[in-house]
């Protein structure tokens, strides 16, 4: 079986206080499905214009994804340019151009249907319910959105929230979406309008897993260097969603492990531009940083002290 | 052996959008002391006025805090006023009257000279040169700063550096000391000064240790009221510092335990204003929240997958 994933498929043009990259692979789906394959196979859904170096995406096919979903259509791929700033924590947009994306209307090929795991990436609420209409019983429904849907769409964005498993959200944005400043009560909110299990990112910070009656928490990983942090969420999703559909387990001990395989592939992300670094990323790499990860958060707790009070 | 604590003792004045507090204790030598005494013997040394309610401090003697460093003079205590923000993000400062802590010359009591462990509360670098001076021979120096001597006393602070075996700081004033953005940079600045150990701490977001060649992250306690932010850094340090004066040790397995205590101690400090929290805390809640931060952070590294790259 493979994850559906239903995304934007990017031009980027990023200048950071470093370097700058021109019209680059980029997108939702594109960033997701660059490290959602080092774990499983994907199936990509999505809109190109006939600018799209479509060759850039063979990585992904010799990784064993389909990219047969992927819709070529006259006129341009969606791009965006953004700069970030000095000290990489904010950026400014400096061009959002939809393009063919404007008219976007997913359409799952007959094969992609029975998915187990599917994965909306970051597009409108209405057009991720167009995607779950298509497909039949999948086992696990994860979803991303933005401060843009909150804010124009939020009446459809609840309405989905009752048909997705986990909610992938920046911390910010989960804030906005229940009106609660306090992220344990943010994340409940959320919970109670569907979704079992609420992951909030933290950028830098790293992210944390609310479930009924446990959580997780994984930090990100320090860096000396943040080259650039375009892609990084959908990359976390991807190292998730890749490690739940691998070994297709939503227990706690998975769904923990999901949690570093997120963190670690957002932390790749950032180490370059667009998805270089995934191109030729090994499995052996990421299972170092999965021990690096371990080693940075492991203690025994210790429980053997003199009383004192 | 006894923890050495020198620092403020305050009547802090705070208003949160829930609830304020009319000139409670507070200061960092209280905050420390309060957290540390449930894990091991501290001596105080500090200033009060003769306005200042000392018999609110009994806990900590019936603790075995040796308070008998604590100067009374005439005069007013040191007090601070503060607003907490709507989101509990941020704070405004209100009032600040220095009192009798303006003319703050720390006398180190015969008996504390000796002491094993030193804490450097946030008070100006020349005093706590000054400490130093004093004292014979400790095995550690954990110390704590803040951004007015960043700015104000620079020259001071980095030479005290060189005396610092653990400096404990924010986020922002690591990044504003070294003029480094990156913290794993601003770490290794700092560590290059004089600190075997860093720990960064990062408010909700918890706290990183750098140290030579590894580090440690402890999240912050995910709690659904964060009552009153006030002097959980502090709290943090005690719990450390705490940890650190009963196991003798700084080897990696307890300065990550340390970290953890630490983390838990910030955590119950925001619980209740001022130090009432800790009046009638137990360790066995200390070990039961420490049980919540292993389960929250624990994973198996997951090594046994089919080969995909």
């Amino acid at each position: 079986m493979s994850i559906l994933c239903v995304g934007s498929i990017a031009l980027d043009s990023v200048e950071t206080p470093f370097a700058s990259a021109d019209r680059v692979l980029g997108g939702s789906a594109v960033f997701f499905a660059s490290a959602a394959t080092l774990l499983a196979p994907v199936r990509v859904v999505g809109v190109v214009g006939d600018d799209y170096p479509l060759d850039g995406l063979d990585f992904l096919a010799d990784r064993g994804a389909d990219l047969s979903g992927i819709e070529k259509r006259e006129g341009k791929s969606f791009f965006w340019a953004g700069r970030y700033h000095a000290d990489m924590g904010g950026r400014d947009t400096l061009a959002t151009e939809l393009g063919v994306f404007a008219d976007f209307q997913p359409k799952i090929p007959e094969p992609f249907r029975r998915s187990r795991n599917v994965f909306l990436g970051n597009i409108a609420p209405s057009l991720q319910h167009d995607v779950l209409d298509q497909v039949e019983s999948p086992e696990v429904v994860a979803c991303d959105t933005m401060n843009y849907w909150i804010e124009g769409n939020r009446e459809s964005l609840v309405s989905l929230l009752d048909r997705v498993d986990i909610l992938m959200i920046n911390d910010d944005e989960a804030r906005q979406l229940s009106d609660e400043s306090n992220l344990v009560k943010a994340s409940q909110w959320i919970r109670e309008r569907g979704p079992d299990i609420v992951v909030v990112k933290k950028g830098e910070h790293g992210a944390i897993l609310f479930a009924d009656d446990w959580l997780f928490f994984v930090p990100g990983f320090p860096l000396e260097e943040v080259f650039d942090p375009t892609g990084a969420g959908d990359c976390f999703a991807g190292g998730f969603m890749g490690h739940v559909e691998r070994t297709g387990s939503l227990d706690t001990a998975d769904l923990r492990r999901a949690m570093v395989y997120g963190s670690i592939m957002g932390s790749f992300a950032v180490e370059r531009f667009s998805v270089e670094r995934f191109i030729d990323l090994t499995l052996e790499a990421i299972e170092e940083r999965m021990l690096s990860f371990h080693e940075m958060t492991a203690f025994e707790p210790y429980a053997q002290v003199e009383e004192r009070v």
